[in-house]
């Protein structure tokens, strides 16, 4: 099977995972069920929960425990979209090609449908403590999870770089949001997939690496897709953060250096996967694709 | 002791088990953790934590274990503070004499404070895990936590709430808002102890049924005091609820009846507290001040 049907295949697969787990659109606070759901159903590469499951395959793991898990990172994902897009943040009023949240169900609702989403996904992470009481990898896990999503990830990450919006970025500063706001989370579904496998500590911190340089390498693949691909190819428009003065890491390396960071990061991160004597040539192949993407 | 006394002392030690658990003010996200430490030192009761640490003694817990969730839940409790009183929620500028976070910190950084605590009261709850891991009450406790904090507990009634500003309400709804917004957390706090010192389930469900007629005899009592008490005693305006035609207990069936209201509930919920085995006098005490309170 060829890795772009397989790739379909195992987005399909994840997908009936979370729908399995989204909230019946029912009682009194309807309204915010729907608007939790309209965000949670909105499309999306579903990137982390594939790469949770598939690190969780690659050491061997088999049981439904993971299943909830890949619903609440995506769930932690799109609390993130939602807020990010608010008014008072990055006042978006158009994500994949629909209106955002707080467009359609008042920000007020947008508020609270990120703060319902962040909040059922560790409602729904919690779900594997019945699944299985005796597995204290479950217990481990939610430590991993809650800790690459807070303060001292994904949300420290954006407080950031929202608070550094319009200003210069010096590189210490570009690489810390980078590291928080990008790779943290892909470094949560990694590890926890690791960790509900069973995986040693030794291999668990290995999976961080890899998971970290993954989503360095992603976002500044971000930053040069803005510069150099074209509107028709990335559906939103081009050279936004030039325009923006944003500081990325092209504006401040430069298009060739850039390219050979991404390539240098990018096979670290597979020498680092090779090197372990588990194997997943799916995951190794999703790798490679996310970092070297035409959009 | 008298009643008082005690309540000082208790609340002095709550308060030092928070403080500890707040996080430090560095790094580059040091606003944000800034903007927490800013709501979470702005003074309040501190009843959750209370009233969890004293269901927790009542069913003769004395281990450590307790401590991360004591933070956790006053954690929670700021958190909706602080959404709450964004300009799109209800927009106020002041909380307890104090201006409050997004008035000081932008709105942005008032967002990303209020999903910061949300998270970290997770990941420190979470601590829990490291301490005792074969202690399966911590994922039970877990369980029950999110799921009154969230979109069936304290976040669904909010959405009621904001999504009904300014219409009037039936009493099902009312009362659905009551239960969800004001005794969900009540719940989550004093299951969350009895969870942790090992209680039976039935004794659970016992609890769970005290803490949500606690949670509703207050609410309604609110509603008393936001009628009959005067400025200089509420520190806040009074009358302010037929000002804004809000439906309250009072505006639905009048002073008289919900004097009965909070009589009657409040009798319900000692007698059930009687009922235990186990005893707690501060704990009936503080639950009796909560509800027949002067302000």
């Amino acid at each position: 099977m060829n890795f772009e049907k397989e790739m379909k295949e195992k987005v399909k697969e994840v997908q009936a995972v979370i729908d399995s787990y989204l909230p019946e659109e029912s009682g009194f606070q309807r309204t915010l069920l729907e608007a939790m759901n309209y965000s949670m159903t909105a499309g999306g590469k579903r990137l982390r929960p594939l790469m949770m499951l598939e690190t969780y395959r690659l050491f061997g793991g088999t049981s439904g425990v993971i299943r909830p898990f890949l619903a609440a990172i995506e769930m932690i994902h799109t609390h993130s979209l939602i807020h990010d897009d608010l008014p008072a943040m990055d006042n978006d009023e158009y994500r994949r090609g629909r209106k955002t949240t707080h467009v359609v169900y008042g920000e007020a609702m947008g508020i609270l449908a990120g703060d319902g989403l962040l909040n059922f996904a560790y409602e729904t992470a919690a779900r594997a403590f019945e699944m299985e009481p005796d597995n204290k990898n479950v217990g481990k896990a939610f430590r991993v999870l809650t800790s690459k999503t807070g303060i001292y990830g994904m949300i420290g990450g954006q407080s950031v770089d929202v608070e550094m919006a319009g200003q210069p970025l010096s590189a210490e500063k570009l690489d810390f949001i980078y590291r928080l706001k990008t790779s943290a989370l892909i470094e949560g579904a990694m590890m926890t997939g690791a960790i509900l496998a069973g995986a040693s500590d030794e291999k668990i911190d290995k999976i961080q690496q890899i998971a970290q340089k993954v989503g360095i390498a992603f976002q500044i693949q971000d930053d040069i897709l803005d510069m150099t691909s074209s509107m028709a190819v990335l559906g939103k428009p081009i050279n936004s953060d030039e325009k923006n003065h944003k500081t990325t890491y092209v504006t401040l390396y430069g298009l060739e250096d850039s390219r050979k960071k991404v390539e240098g990061i990018s096979r670290e991160a597979i020498a680092l996967l090779d090197s372990l004597e588990e194997k997943n040539e799916f995951l190794r192949a999703l790798i490679l694709s996310l970092i070297y993407r035409e959009k």
